[in-house]
């Protein structure tokens, strides 16, 4: 068993005011998939991008959208749960005042 | 894609006071694991149990223990992650006065 918070973990950036947190991952031991806290700052935005592993999102703060592969913008806010498939091409947006943070969980990358 | 709130998704009881949303799972198309939101109320717990695979937790609210396989017992609040491998021994107890809500990720079942 490992107890942390996430707070403690250290972030990487990939984008300017994005911001993540490998929080659990296969360097801990997990056997099957890692667990990401991501940060996104006020009109930050991930990248529009595709990938062949899906996304299981649960947003904690803030508010923003999800681009999807149409290019239409769903809103999303907290306790907002987010299914990206394999492929699905995706964007996360904050469009609020607040730092728009979710859980993003993938499988382990080989 | 889909986005749904996990207020939104039935709850399912599996102990007194502890309550389960399968948020994102295998029927929604989800092809590796299952986003779950669990709560206790103050005094419930989960059971004390082990099975083969794994928990990835994040604590969205509350405050309580995770008992581990030898029995003791670590506090856990807000912004925690707890990974619990496969066939460890384990407990989620809610010690405060308001809900004890976490995040729960576990790989698909056959």
């Amino acid at each position: 068993m490992k107890v942390k918070n996430y707070r403690d973990v250290e972030t990487v950036s990939e984008a300017p005011g994005a911001s993540m947190r490998w929080v659990i991952d296969d360097k801990d031991g997990a056997p099957n998939f890692a667990l990401r806290v991501v940060e996104l700052e006020p009109g930050a935005a991930s990248p529009f991008h595709n990938h062949d592993w899906e996304h299981e999102v649960l947003v904690l703060s803030g508010t923003g959208a999800v681009r999807d592969k149409d290019e239409g913008l769903t809103p999303i806010g907290e306790g907002d749960a987010v299914l990206l498939l394999p492929d699905e091409k995706h964007q996360f947006l904050n469009q609020g005042k607040d730092t728009l943070r979710f859980v993003c969980v993938i499988p382990n990358l080989e």
